[in-house]
Formats: C-alpha cells, structure tokens, sequence
C-alpha cells in the first residue's frame, strides 16, 4: 500500500484516478485549491481523506498531478518543496483549446520535459495517464486502453506501472520522460477520432508484445 | 487503378509498400537513385517498372517518399518540381541515429510539417505508414497495426486511407498534417517496446471506434 495524493483531485481526471487507487487498496488524498471541496470528493468516491494541494503533496510516496495544461506552471510551482522525494506523475496533456484535436506540443517538447524544469533537481517524475478516459476510469468498466509510462527513473517508472495494475489497467513502459511527446501528442488524434469515427472515449493498444503484463 | 511511384522504393519499407500496391492492382514504378537498381527491385516484387526518383515521381496520381531522415530534405528538392497535382505521401520518421528509442522532433514539429516547406505552395502533401515494419509488410502476413493518415487537404487523406485497404492494411485519418508529429514520436516508442516487451515489429490498434474501417 502506498501512500499517494492526488493533486487537482476533483477535477474528472483525478478523482477518477483516487477512485480507482483507492480501490486497489491504496491510502489515497485527493488534493484541491480548497479542502472542503477537496473532503466532499474524497468521501465520495473512498478515498481516505482530502486536503489543499499543498497539504496533500506533502510526505507521500506517490503525488499525481492532474490539471489542466493551463494551471501546469503554476500547480508544479506551488507542490516543488512538498513532494520532496516522492515519486511526482505528472499527467498533463499541453492541449490548446478551442482547438484540442491539434497536436500542439510546447517548443521544450512536452508537458513533461516542462515539468522536470519546474521541480527540483533529482526529483523522480514520471509522466503517464494521457490516454485513457476519464469518463470510463471513474466506473468500474472495463478500458480498452493501455497506459504509456515514462521516466528516465526506472524505478520509479516500475512503481507506475505497478499502480496502473492495481487499478486494473495495463500500463507499459514507454521508456524516456522525453517520449512523453508521443502519448501527449497521441491524446490528441484520440479526441480527434471520437467525433470522426464515433467513438464515446477511443483508446489505443500495442500489439506484438511476447513479455508485456497481461491485457487487464 | 492508381499510376504511384514510390521513392527510395529499393530500401525496406518502399520495397514493402510498392509490393502490396502492386498486388492491390495498382500501376507502380519504383524509384531509386539508379535505374537499374530500381529495375530489378520492381522485377523482384511485380512493379510495373523502375526508373530514377525523378522519373517515378512524374506523371503520377500518387508519388509515396521512403527514405531515411538524412535523405528527406535533399530527396523533396529532387522530386519537387516533377510531382505536379500528384498526391505526395511522406513515411519519414525523424530519427536520429543512434538513438532511435528516444523521440526527437524536428524544431518544425515534425518531418510531415518540414516535407510542406520543402513543396511547391499547394501541394497535396499526406503523411502515413509510420508505424507499419517494413519485414512483415514485405510478406503477406496479416499486420496487426493500424495506419495512421495525416493530410489538410481531406480528398488526399481519403484517397491514401483508400490505399491503405488495397494493401489488407486498416487506415485510419489521424487529421491534420500537424498531427502527424504524433505517429512519427510512436515510431520511437515501437522500436522501444521491441526491445523491452520482446516483440517482432510492435503494433499499435485504435479501440471504440464503432465507425471505423474494418480490421483486415
């Protein structure tokens, strides 16, 4: 059992996330900008406790950050001297609105590359939960999705992996923190092949794999 | 019946491409930087017939680019002029040798939005076949991966997807031009997954699409 917080917690992303964590038997703290939002969540979908983002950073093994590309400087800014050594997964996609189904990555290469210039040095980002939709992930179905992880801490990279078991998705190793573009970037084509090929939620499968964890 | 000539058509992947066209019924001339090399190859794998790059890009409904990176803005130079009104398919993925597992996009975003500036204005530029091996597209194996199509110009992207079918591949538009950095930035993670997950030419498949094109 680890002890993970969830950062923007309430919002669709993340709640499903803390849902899904919790279930899998972890002690989960959905953060938010207020705790008595960030409790409301949290007793709603069983996770231990909720607390503002900052509080809910601190002294974890786990701290997910799910925001909105537009709140990603600033949310990194405010949980930098709390995460400490935990493992930070940052889930971001650097989507542009009003026009989401357009591949529009930062000039640094992604969201992720930017992230690991917002934390300190040495921490242990991991980049990871682009692709699978949260719609689906806050029920219990099925999801017909793999999740990408990267990292260039192979440790901690395993660690996520092994979450994304524990709430009955198949994760794979994507390899560098880098090659976060392309699951970011992907993200994208998926929205875009929603409303093209009548989709409610596409996901994405890699084939061919002799010695990947199982499809869940 | 289409008249394509395919690029650089004597290495792995246009080799494997003009293979299924030509037994898709399609009229394709390989191209090369000799004429005999590219003779032989078409005699090798059915082709109509070879010629030099220049003259496989003329008189064409589709010319289709397979050359490596280092070759892709000198070969878009050579065939600029003589490609005319022809729908022009880039598979060039930007790899940098020799670290082909880690994404690494062009400042442009991607070779698909570099092969636009290297064409005349107007151009029917299409960006596809990234992801397929090259070694299994060569037999008449089944292909458990799905072809993404990238174009702005919407006739072109259908017509490619179109050819796609012709070659028992699914194809699937992927939207805008720009969002072909997203299947260039997979390629990387593929080669990856290779490595890490023991795979013979990993696969990606687009799921939940109810109003997509058959698997084949």
């Amino acid at each position: 059992m680890a002890s993970i917080g969830v950062i923007g917690g309430t919002g669709a992303l993340g709640k499903a996330i803390a849902r899904r964590l919790a279930k899998g038997g972890h002690d989960v703290t959905i953060g938010s900008r207020s705790a008595e939002s960030a409790q409301a969540a949290a007793e709603e979908i069983g996770a231990a406790g909720g607390a503002t983002n900052d509080d809910a950073a601190r002294d974890k093994d786990v701290v997910i950050v799910t925001v909105p590309y537009s709140a990603h400087a600033g949310t990194f800014a405010q949980i930098k001297d709390a995460v400490g050594n935990a493992i930070v997964v940052d889930t971001t996609v650097p989507l542009v609105p009003p026009k989401v189904m357009r591949v529009q990555l930062p000039a640094a290469g992604s969201a992720a590359v930017e992230a690991q210039g917002y934390l300190a040095e040495g921490a242990r980002l991991v980049s990871a939960f682009h692709s699978v939709a949260a719609h689906k992930l806050i029920h219990d179905e099925k999801i017909d999705c793999d999740v990408l992880v990267f990292s260039d801490d192979v440790e901690a990279r395993g660690v996520v992996v092994g979450l994304c078991g524990d709430m009955e998705l198949r994760g794979l190793s994507g390899g560098a923190l880098v090659n976060s573009a392309a699951a970011e970037a992907l993200t994208s084509i998926l929205i875009y092949m929603n409303k093209t090929y009548g989709a409610d939620g596409a996901g994405v499968r890699f084939t061919g794999l002799t010695k990947a964890p199982p499809i869940q």
